[in-house]
């Protein structure tokens, strides 16, 4: 019977392994040196926990099912409600602030295309129970710090940064009613997807006053945060979050990653619960999905039932990074799926025993050492650990059963020497 | 809106997750140093493919769903199917012996109960495409390597080992029926959870000649291989499977676990699908369930509609281990969540910068590095570097203000040193 894979899932042969763990490993590694912490939470959780957050348009994009005690259940298409649930049940006894990291694998029940697949992981970075813009230069700092780590340099990506306080309080300044905020922002949120006509006709039937919808449209194309001033009088709202999105770019300048931020108002982000800084990080030449994307959320433990603590935090995919990488070429020729130490390589099947019991000590001190199961021609052992990497192939032949040597050969310089097994386990630590 | 977790499933707080690495990250180790090569599959495959290696039953036992697109998809339950797939897809390409392994999230709809979760994680480790004894034997070696590097003696863990083919052909030359051996493996196989008695009635209703089942009882209680000389008269295959088991214990003395194995006959492993060796690790007071088990497979491929290649291999769930561990105390006091090498205290606001640009440069140079949002007192400042076990902690204060020099405390020792930015970067380095 033959079975195949389901549409938008991957098998992760050897190679793709190698690429998976280098991604994976690498956010592991960012995450520590920036002092995260990791956790993680069940693959399935109650499917109504994601309709808190997301509505119930959510549930069509879930893989739920129900299970036979009856419980509405879904694989999680995201950990942040999870994040949530786990904070709220110990927010009294976690220090402040909490900087948590986690690389969950997460399910979406979406048609797949390019950069989107029905299962994939993702990067999770959040700094909860402090509203310092501190935080909020952390996970940036830290999602850059990672992409910085891999090669790609301020001409490739960009941190693109807005704040939602600011957007907030420059509508409400220019007279925009506060109740039409929420269903402005997925219209202002697109207009990077958007032929300019298209975004135009769009939000003069949102906003009608001909007068403020070109205002709002010269506020989404402003380039740098000074030119903010002639657009309108900013109140005491929109002077703070100036301020705070000002230090957020000195911040970032002192911890030497400011070439790869600027300031970008078309960061909205659809969703309706960022309320402070909000950030994506971009190819530069834009031809990709957003690689990242995050921000301040001030309402998410509360919404799940916990106090009102302020968070910040950023979500980066698999898919679209790995794609941005190999374009870059930054996926080429470093991943083998085989690294070994030692390959032992044993002429004569009544020698064996000698290979056996060298592999496990070796094994045993911790090197990485494999053996071919048959005593084939020297040649073909030789391209079994050329094959595997391997740093040193030790030859148990004629010198072995002559003078209980073993020919240990550097398969880089070719060097060989003789040594008796002692010696061959003392070389090796 | 309060939500709880579903019941069986776990929720990985850093200090869980500490432990969980502990774990996982040890399993990944041996795997290496024993020369296997990582691969993984979808969390989700097509609800059929559990079917044919385990039956409709599975289907009781999985987590199972249909999505949008009317697929009958399950979580995985085991990743063998997924692997027998995988394996079949490249058969031509892949080089052999394949030697694979992997650590997949699984998901089983069972009661929650001691050693058993809803969700867990499993390694396996597998060789496909070697006939050879010298396969299983890597598969029993890599299982002792990996628990003998956590701290356990043969005291504390015994492998236990048996032969499918040699019970086979034992069961065959005492003149039991071959179609009755299939239904007679499970019955052998719950021996060391019946109490005698039931045991006995069990094997006299399904075996009826009580001179037979005195026989086959007198089988399962040996202790050593030689003894089963004087038990029947072992035709060619009881030989062949004879041989091929001490060939196994020489192999397992050479690589020097010999005292970790011993020849268990009440090792049959449920499951129709084992042919050759089989082995389960369990704890030396029998009290837990078994660690691991494993054994050889002649038809797995082929039943997931690939060729006839054999392949032997081993599971091994974390839950009954992370009991063992933790009433061996090999867990206790060795999993910090939080190991920096760096924290930065810095005792005034006005010198904040001179904080980031050096957590910056640290960070930059691979250090974990951390530092205060606040310019709280020093005692305070040190305490959360003491909690996050960071190695040194450098103090920006009065010695700063006035000469621009770094306080290095070491916090092992307590010696410090001042040092420039320039001083504290090459130090690290």
């Amino acid at each position: 019977m033959k079975i195949q894979s389901v549409k938008g899932t991957r098998d992760f042969y050897p190679p793709v392994m190698a690429v998976r763990n280098f991604i994976l490993d690498g956010w592991k590694s960012a995450s520590l040196r920036n002092g995260f912490e990791e956790y993680d939470g069940p693959i399935f959780e109650y499917l109504k926990m994601y309709q808190v957050k997301s509505g119930d348009e959510i549930v069509e994009q879930l893989f739920n099912f129900t299970d036979r005690g009856g419980r509405h259940l879904a694989i999680r298409p995201e950990i942040t409600p999870t994040l949530a649930r786990m904070v709220n049940q110990q927010i009294n006894s976690l220090p402040r602030p909490i900087k948590w990291f986690s690389i969950p694998r997460l399910c979406r029940a979406e048609r797949p295309q390019k950069g989107r697949l029905r299962e994939f992981f993702q990067w999770n970075v959040d700094i909860i129970g402090s509203e310092s813009i501190l935080a909020d230069a952390e996970v940036i700092y830290c999602t850059i710090d990672y992409l910085r780590s891999l090669g790609l340099t301020s001409k490739d990506i960009k941190a693109k940064i807005s704040s939602r306080k600011l957007l907030a309080a420059f509508l409400l300044d220019i007279g925009i009613a506060a109740d039409s905020l929420e269903s402005l922002y997925p219209i202002l949120d697109k207009k990077p997807k958007l032929p300019e006509d298209a975004f135009v006709e769009m939000l003069g039937k949102a906003v009608e006053d001909d007068g403020k919808a070109d205002t709002i449209k010269k506020f989404m194309e402003l380039s740098d945060i000074s030119e903010i001033a002639g657009l309108f009088n900013p109140g005491e709202e929109a002077k703070a979050a100036l301020q705070e999105l000002s230090d957020l770019m000195d911040i970032l300048g002192q911890m030497s990653v400011g070439d790869y931020c600027v300031f970008d108002p078309h960061i909205v982000r659809g969703l309706a619960y960022y309320t402070g800084i909000v950030f994506e990080i971009h190819d530069a030449a834009n031809s990709l999905r957003a690689v990242a994307g995050g921000g301040r959320y001030d309402n998410l433990l509360g919404d799940f039932g916990g106090p009102k603590v302020s968070g910040t935090g950023m979500g980066m995919g698999d898919c679209v990074l790995e794609i941005l990488l190999s374009e870059k070429g930054l996926l080429d020729g470093q991943l083998p799926t085989k690294n070994l130490d030692y390959f032992i390589a044993c002429l004569d099947t009544d020698l064996q025993g000698a290979a056996l019991e060298l592999t496990a000590a070796l094994r045993h001190a911790g090197f990485a050492t494999d053996f071919s199961y048959k005593a084939t021609g020297l040649k073909k052992q030789l391209k079994q650990a050329s094959a595997a990497n391997s740093a040193i192939c030790v030859i148990i032949g004629t010198e072995y059963k002559e003078k209980s040597l073993f020919l240990v050969k550097d398969m880089k310089t070719s060097g060989q020497q003789l040594m008796t097994k002692e010696q061959v386990i003392q070389a090796a630590k």
